[in-house]
């Protein structure tokens, strides 16, 4: 789903982001991840003070239950607008976002939480086994981590890029110590949909590559 | 469409920006429009090296537009994911993101452009009277300040805020050089579907505070 004129832009940017970049800490694949994040978002800090931080086994895990045609579980439309929409098509995930249902705002203003926190503990059967990619919303990320600690739910792979300046950079601290799934976060405050969009991205560039 | 929690959230993270601001050269309503581009990046940078620049008539002829159910056309699904839903729902503006139609991508492999480029081309008719939001393709942006300067369309506003490496910069120096139809964009590589968002989500705003 990209024209001839689209690729070479993107081939040029990933270039320029190659020639500025300097030495960094990131294997391979990970620079697959982070390059994206960086072209998506023309913000090198991705590198350096809200750098990227990978449980061992995130880049694995993900990979192979993408490819499988897991589900992806998505704290605000925003992420699911930034993904390359051929990829769920051809591998037969789904796509969750429930924040908009009117359901999870009743349940959110009767419990005194956010939409997006109650929109994660509503899609426990889908984050069981799926990629859940969160861009915007701290407390949603946080729910996450709760429920993979309570054994609720076991996600393949926790994306947790939340951007903001309320317990943002707290939240992905807290994900950087969990134990019970892998994941992929940042430090700091930056982050956002658009990254959390293009580690996902990223993930489905690296299973075409590596099964052409 | 926001919780009580959601709310206080949103205004404690407002007034840290507030307090870390400092001084900044933007009149009261540009600054909302500004404040909320940071709140959705965590990024100053957009009142600093990237700030954001302002055609005289930009904010009054977008905000009328908008508040008269104008359509909203945008380059990538990303910037319609970042949109607050209810303010489309609640003024009748129509979204209009061309870019995953199939007779664009032929006409883009045809005419060897890039896909957002030939969708604004074909969506002039929601474009001229329409609040254009481009946070992605340089191509889509310097495609409208084309047609703007042409008259093939008359936006209400243009907010032009591509991402990335190659162009993007360029395109925004181009656009802020437009006399022909007013607009809001940004200085250098910075930008993206979030901010372009957030420029919309911040008119809309400013309608709702300003009628009631």
């Amino acid at each position: 789903m990209q024209t001839e004129k689209g690729q070479s832009i993107e081939d040029a940017s990933m270039q320029m982001i190659e020639d500025e970049i300097g030495d960094h800490e990131y294997d391979k694949r990970e620079w697959q991840i982070v390059r994206r994040m960086i072209h998506s978002t023309a913000d090198f800090d991705f590198a350096g003070c809200n750098k990227v931080v990978f449980h061992p086994d995130a880049i694995e895990s993900g990979m192979s239950a993408l490819k499988r045609g897991c589900s992806i579980i998505t704290d605000v439309n925003g992420v699911i607008g930034g993904l390359n929409k051929q990829n769920p098509r051809d591998f037969g995930n789904r796509l969750v976002c429930n924040i908009s249902d009117p359901g999870i705002m009743e349940t959110a203003k009767k419990e005194g939480k956010t939409r997006s926190q109650v929109s994660m503990r509503a899609a426990a059967s889908e984050i069981n086994g799926g990629v859940v990619a969160i861009g915007n919303a701290p407390t949603a990320l946080l729910e996450v981590i709760q429920m993979a600690r309570e054994k609720a739910a076991r996600p393949a792979l926790i994306v947790g890029i939340p951007v903001g300046f309320i317990c943002a950079a707290e939240s992905k601290e807290e994900l950087a110590r969990l134990k019970e799934a892998p994941f992929i976060t940042n430090l700091g405050r930056k982050g956002g949909s658009s990254s959390a969009s293009a580690v996902i991205n990223a993930l489905f560039k690296m299973i075409r590559a590596e099964s052409s």
